[in-house]
């Protein structure tokens, strides 16, 4: 038995610059070099790691999730209000969008449309994102409910799956060039739809 | 001079051929022998007739736009009402976008996520074909504030690009696996916005 070598690679680090490399290029986009160079791996280490670049793209999107929902939960957490938190989401989603030098969109949503239904076990992990992110709405829903903004009569899973249809729809208006006062505009109008 | 021989292609046939490969596989995705395969043009007739891949690409784009536009107006102009126009083109979007074999989408969308605002001229024609499927919208929109289903005070250019916004999110939630039945809901709170 040989003693244990030391790992030659931190996971998360690794793990992390090929989410970065897949969420930019997409899975096609992205080749085997591309992954080697991003995470500083040897061929024989990256397949020991990740078996495959198909098992290294569900990894990277599961971590992306990971780090997106908890990103979201913190600021709804730290949030003034559940009705606040909403609005602050659909407003930085129109600044984010708007930076020329990143592409990158939502990685959730780029792998929905780059994959469709083609591939059941991403169509999955997809799914599974979509339900963990509009989780986190309905729970800001549901505070706005106690706070009064939104009615009580309303449900929440619904509005929860509307915001974030909604937020996708903004980002793509961005991306086609609608700018800050429209976008803004826009989010009012969409805010509307909660409250009535 | 020589005496005119005749056109060895039909212009409108191969500006189709050549968007639909471009619709299909995105600017970068889309190699020249993929055109000359679609076209049936060889090299040389190619750049004959469209000069270059980013000018076919943008010849393209307006054709796609052109189709989409005409193809709107006239189901406008047959609807019963604009507010059953607007149902309508909210939930065909949500079947179309179905189908697992098409995974194309819209392709100023398409085209919107794949350049960003990365090239001027691109930009540009996104821009323009967003304004004018918006017209579109905003017509419906007026005319359903003349049938007293939307109050005449609202803003019908803001609704207009409300609803693009909106086709837009549901799309990408169907492609993101949301059932038929979880997306009509979806646009029942969508078309609520409207009204209040």
């Amino acid at each position: 038995m040989s003693i244990g070598r030391p790992l030659e690679y931190d996971p998360t680090k690794a793990l992390d610059a090929a989410m970065q490399v897949f969420w930019r290029r997409g899975y096609e986009g992205t080749s085997l070099q591309d992954l080697l160079t991003a995470t500083g791996l040897s061929k024989s280490s990256f397949y020991q790691a990740f078996s495959s670049k198909h098992e290294a793209f569900q990894q990277a999107l599961t971590h992306y999730c990971d780090g997106l929902t908890a990103r979201l939960r913190e600021k709804l957490r730290a949030a003034d209000s559940g009705w606040e938190f909403i609005e602050s989401v659909l407003m930085s989603a129109v600044g984010e969008a708007r930076i020329p030098d990143d592409p990158r969109g939502c990685m959730i949503v780029n792998v929905a449309t780059e994959f469709s239904s083609r591939d059941a076990r991403i169509s999955e992990l997809v799914a599974d994102g979509v339900k963990r992110v509009t989780r986190i709405f309905v729970t800001a829903v549901k505070r706005a409910q106690k706070e009064g903004r939104i009615a009580a009569g309303k449900d929440p899973n619904l509005l929860g799956r509307y915001l974030l249809s909604s937020l996708s729809g903004l980002r793509t208006m961005v991306k086609a060039g609608s700018t800050h006062g429209a976008t803004a505009a826009l989010v009012t109008v969409i805010m509307t739809a909660l409250k009535s």
